[in-house]
């Protein structure tokens, strides 16, 4: 037998699965801050659902997980959180419009491997169903605006409405037909320069006019410096007064209206949003999204009635950055280690004290000697350890030894509690 | 399209996971408190792995959702969580033992469906691998001890080692090539009764006998009565000693030796055990485990180098308790909701600033009036309500709406974030 784990999935030992469980912890705690509930579905879905007309589409499809249950139903593993989600409001029509739901959860791809590709990897997602508005749109800007503030990593919010890239490359000369491919080369600006995307867009055919003022606009310095630029070249487009409406609901300085911003994404129809982090080696997006208001509609059977803007959040690289930041990679969660010196009844008690104050404590279940014990207890990184002594029992004291400093302290067991808590 | 999930498996809304969630949570606190690190294993799993000789057996095998990748491996849905922590252990030899780990997360039964038998549903277990001591086995009971007292729900957690069995029934009459069989029908004691539990050896051809002695010992009142009556009897059976140093180890009170206490399961080699709520509509045993030393090592293929000892806890079941225990259930983690009297944009101010209090906290986006806004808060059950008015903004005033008492109290910023912090 060959241990291994399938391809292209990863084991989360201690010391990454403490620090992913972090991440996890904040962005579930800020979508909770943001208004955002809880929704639980399944990892297998019914493969009829994931291959609907207005699910993921047929590149996804390719990368489904399929297979059959006793019953010989077509099943498949989830590709993404929003076809589930689209299915979950089509099945519960009472849900209460605004939906204001988060998930995070794994979802599974059977595609080629690479760098930073898996086949099983996480999502992060908050997304309101039932709102078509501007408040809704700058709301998904300001999780990410939480979710990064807290994280504690420099970062800007890119933003733009792909209805009105749309409008202003159709003027500016690209053919109707060909929208969506001079939209997903454009998309490719940041990777490939000004340039790069004429020289792609030449070769496809396409005039690389279309692209050349918004992108000069692009770089103006201010939101509102854009935003006229914008209204002086191609009058007042709709888009505008929504884009207007966003700089008052967000605040402006880490958030830019990015008028060349594009997803290549069919199904975007309003606001599209990208985050980046500053100062980081971490280059692709951290976190997107926008809004995308036919698709839940058109699962539905109604494809007006389910206007719908959502972000996703990426763990892989939010984790990724936060572990070159950090000096060093907690591989536990256990804060203190008692080391019994031939009083196993009494370590184990003032284990048990430590953990009933709140204390993340372990203790010597090897009988193992103090030496082994120190060992195991620097191994793993555990910050301090008590010994529990019998010559010091006698007295009511405990020795305290700080892993990292090597200092040793003699405390009473209330002042051991204290300085363990507020370690 | 028929807008389903697949048949045995379950969406959470929010009124679901919220509560699914504080018990998750609850689990990962004391199982972090009790010194035990988090791994996560990918879902999927190699279908080799799974059907090992000394993996799951032959009947869950056939409940195990199989399929292939597009390289054509052989791939499964994971049906435990013991098996995929028996290959990490294997495929990373150089872990420090002991290895105390848990994990929380969905297991998947391709079986018939039955109330209270899902085909996806969560496991929460802790196990200590490496380490074969009276010590580590007490850990376990102490993370259950840990876990129901912050629950708060009355119970009882009943323990037994099997080896010390097995010894009774076979001195009693059990013949040893029945021996598993008669245990099976034993740990049906608490469902059927002594008397149940004889006609079924009766009627399976085994002495009745071997039952009756260790039953009657079971009904003495306390630990140390059972244990003093198992050595009258039987003299000094070398796990005596063990379960001598468990009652040191941990509190008689909430704890105790049933010398009946059986579990079918063939791969348990040592203390076993069970809780169960007291006072409750839930009969079914709400955490268990046990001691199985020879499956990790059998797996790696050193059967003797790792002994183990884990404890599962019943998300389901404990979910259900709470449930019922509680008066109402969430149906939202929001707890104030801001409603804009012609001030979108004001509105929209306060609401982050209660989000950065702290608060969980959400507005209007639809354009709603009062009553509707009031509607939607009232329908989510919603805490309370914060109306922005322009008259009142002028004067530094908020009006707070008790949505449960009614309650209507005006109030200056800093009272209103006081207020519900406090709430």
């Amino acid at each position: 037998m060959e241990l291994l784990q399938p391809k292209g999935v990863r084991d989360f030992p201690p010391e990454e699965k403490i620090l992913r469980d972090k991440v996890i912890a904040l962005l579930k705690e800020q979508f909770e801050r943001y208004g955002f509930n809880p929704l639980e579905t399944p990892v297998i879905e019914r493969y009829e659902i994931l291959s609907a007309k207005y699910a993921g589409g047929t590149e996804i499809l390719k990368e489904t997980f399929r297979f059959m249950d006793q019953g010989e139903r077509e099943l498949g593993l989830r590709y993404d959180l929003t076809v589930p989600l689209a299915r979950y409001v089509a099945m519960n029509p009472n849900v209460k419009l605004p939906f204001k739901r988060y998930a995070i959860g794994t979802v599974y791809r059977d595609g080629p491997i690479k760098l930073g590709r898996y086949r099983e990897f996480y999502q992060c997602d908050c997304d309101i169903v039932g709102a078509n508005s501007a408040a809704a749109d700058a709301q998904c800007i300001q999780v990410a605006l939480g979710v990064f503030t807290k994280l504690g990593m420099p970062f800007t919010i890119q933003y733009n409405n792909v209805a009105l890239l749309k409008t202003i490359l159709l003027r500016d000369g690209a053919p109707e037909e060909r929208l969506l491919d001079a939209m997903l080369i454009l998309d490719k600006l940041k990777k490939i320069g000004e340039e790069g995307v004429v020289a792609e867009l030449e070769a496809a055919g396409i005039t690389a006019a279309c692209v050349r003022r918004i992108i000069a606009i692009a770089q103006l310095g201010t939101n509102d410096e854009r935003i006229a630029a914008i209204a002086e070249s191609y009058g007042e487009l709709p888009e505008l007064s929504r884009i207007r409406q966003l700089l008052v609901l967000v605040p402006d300085e880490k958030v830019s209206f990015d008028p060349s911003l594009s997803r290549g994404l069919a199904y975007y129809t309003g606001i599209v949003f990208e985050t980046y982090l500053l100062d980081s080696s971490i280059t692709s997006s951290v976190s997107g999204g926008g809004r995308y208001d036919r698709m839940i509609g058109e699962f539905v059977g109604r494809p007006d009635d389910y206007p719908a803007v959502g972000i996703s959040f990426g763990l892989e690289p939010i984790t990724e950055a936060l572990k070159q930041l950090a000096k060093q990679q907690d591989k536990t969660v256990v804060k203190a280690y008692v080391v019994p010196i031939r009083t196993p009844v009494e370590a184990n008690q003032l284990t048990q004290e430590l953990r009933d104050a709140g204390i993340n404590a372990d203790t010597d279940i090897m009988e193992r000697g103090i030496s082994k014990n120190l060992d195991y207890a620097s191994m793993l990184g555990i910050p301090y350890v008590v010994f529990v002594g019998r010559k010091e029992l006698d007295q009511g004291l405990y020795k305290l030894k700080d892993m990292r400093s090597g200092e040793e302290t003699m405390l009473a067991k209330s002042d051991l509690l204290e300085r363990l808590k507020q370690a």
